[in-house]
């Protein structure tokens, strides 16, 4: 008798334990590691252009009308792209994690799944991850005669580090 | 004793269903519903243009350089659009569930998560999900003088059931 009930206690907490683990493993698999990505990872970005890594695929390298391009961009934890300007504007859907985009002289703005951002044409500003979460947004980027995008200065740690701050 | 072992029985048995009921809720939520998408739902989409349900959600009406607007749309499981052009083009990135595309006279293309398409202009084509499955996508669709789309006759059940023996 005292043997089934020792089972069953067994039984309870490995059950118990197994049900812990696998919602655990479910909440876990979010923030860190995109397990999942929609649009594959693509091509490592410049390390001219970025702090810590980020990957690039682009989607559509020119619509038919020559407008603009759409590429997926997924930055680890951490990792941002410099200051920069588009002379014919930006726009980001967030379809992954948690970012930042911040305007020069602006507090940051915090970005989750589902968010959209109006980048305006000629207005110094950068994007990525949080420190704590990847982030993956896609980009649709207005091409000019002039170009797409005017790289700037990185992000250091002390801006990447107080922008959070502010929140 | 019989007491606390039947009480064990029980704890066990929650437990057990528990997790079943855990495990099924989370494989049973990608075919039919989308139960965590990207991009909130907006609003249901016409009737006259549409056979079955279709939610869409403006994201950008216009951009900045009065080009392109932006939408996400969610279509239930057997919706589709009707057949329709754009006098400048489509593109549609594929974020959740199954679905089909297909232009005129030719077989229908499966889509799958991450997959684009890039519909050329003055094509006569329709899009929309599989039977089984909902499916949502983005669209970033060019805008001209002349509109940004026109609507045609809906697919019937025949062009619809067929084109997905064709696969």
């Amino acid at each position: 008798m005292k043997n089934k009930i020792e089972k069953l206690r067994i039984v309870a907490f490995v059950l118990v334990t197994f049900f812990n683990l696998h919602v655990n493993a479910q909440t876990k698999m979010n923030p860190l590691e995109n397990q999942n990505p929609i649009f594959p990872k693509g091509e490592k970005t410049s390390a001219d252009y970025f702090t810590g890594t980020a990957w690039l695929n682009v989607l559509v390298p020119k619509d038919e009308t020559g407008k603009y391009t759409i590429g997926n961009v997924e930055f680890e934890p951490g990792c941002r792209n410099n200051w920069h300007t588009h002379p014919a504007g930006q726009i980001l859907l967030v379809i992954e994690g948690k970012g930042l985009y911040q305007e020069r002289g602006k507090p940051a703005r915090l970005l989750n799944k589902g968010d959209v951002v109006v980048i305006p044409s000629n207005t110094e500003h950068w994007h990525g991850a949080t420190k704590d979460s990847h982030f993956t947004h896609i980009a649709i980027t207005n091409m000019t005669e002039k170009g797409a995008v005017n790289w700037l200065k990185p992000v250091t740690e002390e801006e990447y580090n107080n922008c959070q701050t502010t929140k």
